[in-house]
């Protein structure tokens, strides 16, 4: 029995993965392309996860469009980790770095980068709880980078448009990574924790302008400066070998899909489909402003306080799972990321729909 | 068709796992639980998780026999992240930690710890490519701790006792954690990648005492501050969920095999058969002090530099992997971690029989 045919998933992290690539990665932990052992108890250094390591680094280049400027790296310790890393690394203590606060995760990097050197914050959307998009704000000046985080799982907003500034972006794309095409040229930095789009939890894409790196003189623990990463592909030390594995097979699976203009277009078609009945429904509405609206988390509010535990039950009824709003924001939530059928996305319409029909 | 039916796998890690342990990781990844989800898309914040996290946590302390007074954490970065983590979170700028040198993993401990406080190495094998484990050392005097290596993977070396100072231990175990009875009260931590003995690549056991936290006062990124995790039980940021779920799979495996003491048995058994038998073949000799042998990892070289080549021809020959020794030390190594089972170790004795009837 496989999940995808019991579950509608709507988990906003670590969240649904394609049936082919669980079906593979569950025949790899028993044995690994018919080579008699799992995927979990061989070396890094052997000739079969070397293959694997450097397909995962020639897809992340190809489906985002990344030329050998840029270094390629999969790391562990979360997107979490980057927010420290990336000003240890980028910013020295005397220079400035400019962030866009677009939600918790947005606050917590600005908080790590307190820590390495001048932190600027152009702007914010904290005022209306981060249910928009900052748009206008002053061009940062002397900046060594600007920070933002593309998509806001938790309030459901996501930038639509990359601001157009001198300064380098750096840009957590943790929740909306490979669901849309990258203009990557714009950016110095992206970076990515796995677990939405392009795998499991454990491990974390990095994507970083090569002539960038050591522009800090820190003295920085091996682990915690990219260069040590870069001069040893990733395999300074034992690397998460299953998770790497996993996302290899999902941008395989990407890169099937016809790439991210393909995705793209799905991705578009189910939000869309998702938004119109929210904005139909008697008993639901939409708290973001509908131009920062996220294609892969979809927050919707009951019109009444007492519809909530009612929708709740009905999904769980019909096989619908994680549609929980945030306890910071309340209400519903749908992460429709690139693994979610469409046929899923009408689902969680059909109940709505239903339930408009009792309650509206 | 599993592995184990058709490889013995002898990799020096990411290595062998039970048999049972890599059946039901499959099948979690497929279906877990009957769930109808894969181990791989669920929330680290559901139910489901939640029970295998606190699972592993009291296995932990069931096998090690570790009371409340230690934090029990499930980190990600590998040991090479604790080699700068300890020092950072542990040791005064102004205070002295002992260090002895028993390999490489010891010597870049070493290396992290020096951007810390005063580091003092008490005693290394190096003058012997570290064949032995050093035994007559200075007591440190006022070290914060005394770091080591309890099991030199590549060298295959072993403390078979653990010195009796002052200065509480700190004990990198990746390599032979829960293979043998632990004394937990005698170190202060225990760290330990878990791509040995207890799962897969990717997640890291830090067993650390809990009132020698914040005992400096540098200003860390939250990540690297082992309060941070002690907080959060380790959910600080998305953990890494699968190697987390493996490695509670390989501890409920530990713990049904009759815990560490009968673990330690078999891993005896084990080595004699092969320790034995390199001692008796003319083709082979053991290049570790024999006081000193590695239970986990048998080093042993060719008598004849023209053996290594058609011995590891006749290795692959009868489905045995994974037994080429480390470029530093050269000839064989045959890694025998709890999981490998006493007929593997037949089979490779087998081997060096017939090769020694052959050449010797």
């Amino acid at each position: 029995m496989h999940s995808s045919t019991k579950q509608h998933n709507f988990s906003a992290g670590p969240a649904i993965l394609p049936p082919s690539v669980l079906k593979e990665a569950s025949q790899g932990v028993r044995n690994l392309n018919n080579s008699g052992l799992s995927i979990l108890e061989i070396s890094h250094r052997s000739p079969e996860f070397d293959s694997i390591a450097k397909e995962a680094e020639a897809l992340v280049r190809e489906i985002a469009g990344v030329d050998d400027s840029y270094a390629v790296l999969f790391l562990s310790g979360g997107a979490s980790s980057q927010f420290f890393m990336a000003p240890m690394n980028l910013l020295g203590e005397n220079e400035t770095a400019a962030y866009l606060d677009t939600g918790v995760w947005s606050t917590k990097a600005i908080k790590e980068a307190k820590n390495f050197g001048n932190i600027e914050v152009l702007a914010s959307s904290k005022d209306r709880n981060y249910v928009y998009i900052p748009k206008r704000f002053k061009k940062p000046k002397d900046a060594v980078y600007l920070h933002m985080t593309s998509n806001n799982t938790i309030y459901g907003t996501q930038f639509q448009k990359f601001p157009d500034v001198e300064a380098p972006l750096i840009c957590d794309m943790s929740s909306d990574i490979f669901s849309r095409p990258i203009e990557a040229n714009k950016f110095g930095m992206i970076y990515s924790g796995a677990q939405k789009n392009i795998g499991p939890a454990g491990v974390t894409l990095v994507i970083v302008k090569k002539d960038w790196l050591g522009r800090t003189d820190r003295n920085l623990p091996s682990m915690l400066n990219y260069m040590t990463h870069v001069e040893k592909g990733s395999m300074f030390n034992t690397p998460p070998a299953f998770p790497i594995y996993v996302l290899m097979l999902t941008l395989r699976w990407i890169k099937q899909k016809g790439g991210l203009a393909a995705i793209e277009k799905m991705n578009k078609s189910k939000a869309r489909l998702l938004y119109k009945e929210i904005d139909n429904n008697p008993c639901f509405h939409g708290p973001v402003d509908k131009k920062d609206r996220s294609l892969m988390n979809v927050c919707f509010l009951p019109t009444k306080k007492e519809f909530t535990a009612p929708f709740l039950e009905m999904c769980k009824n019909v096989g619908i799972s994680g549609v929980k709003g945030h306890r910071s924001v309340g209400g519903f939530r749908a992460s429709i990321y690139n693994a979610m059928p469409r046929r899923s996305v009408q689902a969680l319409v059909n109940v709505m729909q239903e339930f408009g029909k009792k309650y509206g």
